[in-house]
């Protein structure tokens, strides 16, 4: 069997950052020394994935790879912060050589794609998972919150909803085309990174979509002690959801559903139209789904005891 | 069963962070906000423990939470950076709620004693594990490396080594004695933070003792391009170790055992007294155990075989 150094050195020893990357020393010591940019703040994240409770472990190793980073990318853009740094953890019940390859390429591309150089990391053996530590930076007073929504904003959200849950559905049934939209939505997400820098200085507040619109939406609520009313029908739903899995579990799965990883807005209603011809140019869509009130909890929709994702104890998507 | 988002707030919503922790944003949004001190670089590690594999499952949950984040920690010792901020991931079979007190309790106490602030983590249900990222801050050209080692230097260990081989093979015997110097060495090793800081103006180069003397000492030979003549029988064994596993099992203990946490640096001949003085004032030894010299490889210590510890494939200590 190949040693925990050869299978770093092979799989994870990334080229040589840029001049540009603010690694002055990367993989290879105890510690990578980065060089943070003058006058800005760290925003710092870290998720781990279990096989078998946040991905299926047969799953391509390469979307095992990329999914694992984008959902840490994902922290940093509801922070409107700039990614700069990953580490990663990755703890493997064996040393399959060419999974190692594939889960490999699907990080290593995601790096490459969201500006994120590798810079250290660690390999143990056990149950299939993998932690992803992420850095980025933001000038003070520029990070978006999950504390500033006001009453009277209008809320609203990045890209379609439902596609995590749609995806996670049809690959239970057995649905193996990587090609289906949703399946490419549940196990290959992109973080909306351009979409939280463009909008930062517009956003009152901002979270990801992980655990589901509704219960994350919750979270802004109570940080921000205000209150709100959904118009269900404005939902975007993900393309091929309705066909997929029917009427009432899509609207389900777009309000409840896990993973979509969209960002979740609250911005001043003349904000709106700025905000959406900002990213129009990333190709993205902005759509409103209600407003921010004063009071607390969520109106305007039956939650039919419909909670979103927790770990112990909370319900299913 | 408690949610997750209650058993994070119970046990892992650490007291408001001073306002010289440099944390204008802590637990409980996407990100933390971290605020890194002017011209100084960021040393960044991260290590995963899980158990049955780096500790007892059944060990105590305090000794579980402070060890983890002493094996992190143990890396910015080696690179003589300051300890700042930590992130900690925990996946747990399932919620229990004194253990996690006992986890958190340990896991905080280290986080004090070090003047480290929890900034953010999440927690994932499977087998036991837990993954610590660590930040600290180090100024530029003062961090020690394992690249630095020249021909002539001494070499030098802090503290006592084969104490954590030791104190893992009392805890196989059954010994639960915490008050055992050996099992208080395995179960809560003292990361040398601050040998590394008071000597890295004088090493030439440093790394802590984790997979074995001789595993670390050859990534040291190797990073920097030189050979070593050990003397064995100058190295310090911990207390009650040879009386505890007899002659031979002492000496192969701390040539090649596990989980000791001490560093091992080289440094100029000249520099040793110095480097003695300063650490007498911490109440810790620096003890010569070899000199460095050109060439590759390690002399004067009859292998047997022995390697330090890798995870897949490598030799157990």
């Amino acid at each position: 069997m190949a040693s925990e150094f050869e299978l770093i050195a092979r799989h994870f020893t990334p080229a040589a950052p840029g001049p540009d990357a603010g690694v002055p020393l990367g993989v290879g010591d105890d510690c990578a020394l980065l060089a943070p940019r003058p006058g800005l703040q760290l925003a710092v994240s870290v998720d781990t994935s279990v096989a078998g409770v946040h991905f299926p472990a047969d799953a391509p190793a390469d979307a095992i790879g990329h999914r694992a980073l984008a959902v840490s990318l994902s922290d940093l853009a509801a922070m409107g912060a700039e990614s700069r740094w990953c580490l990663m953890s990755v703890t493997l019940e064996d040393d399959n050589d060419s999974w190692m390859a594939g889960f490999a390429s699907g990080f290593h591309a995601l790096c490459q794609a969201s500006g994120t150089a590798l810079v250290g990391g660690d390999m143990t053996r056990g149950q299939l998972a993998i932690g992803v530590t992420v850095m980025g930076e933001v000038a003070p007073g520029q990070a978006m919150t999950r504390s500033g929504a006001r009453a009277g904003d209008v809320l609203a959200v990045t890209g379609a909803l439902g596609g995590g849950a749609g995806g996670l559905a049809l690959w239970q049934r057995g649905e193996r085309d990587l090609t289906h939209p949703l399946l490419g939505r549940y196990l290959k997400p992109t973080p909306r990174l351009a979409a939280g820098l463009a909008l930062r200085d517009l956003a009152t507040a901002a979270i990801d979509i992980s655990d589901g619109l509704l219960a994350d939406l919750e979270h802004v609520l109570t940080a921000s002690g205000v209150g709100a009313r959904l118009e269900p029908e404005a939902l975007p739903l993900a393309r091929g959801l309705r066909e997929s899995l029917g009427e009432k579990a899509a609207w389900r799965a777009a309000l409840c559903g896990g993973d979509d990883y969209e960002l979740l807005l609250s911005l001043p209603g003349e904000a709106l139209g700025e905000a959406q011809r900002r990213l129009t140019l990333e190709g993205l869509a902005l759509t409103p789904i209600g407003t921010v009130c004063s009071g607390s909890g969520v109106s305007g929709v039956d939650l039919d005891g419909a909670r979103g994702w927790q770990h112990f104890g909370g319900g299913e998507p």
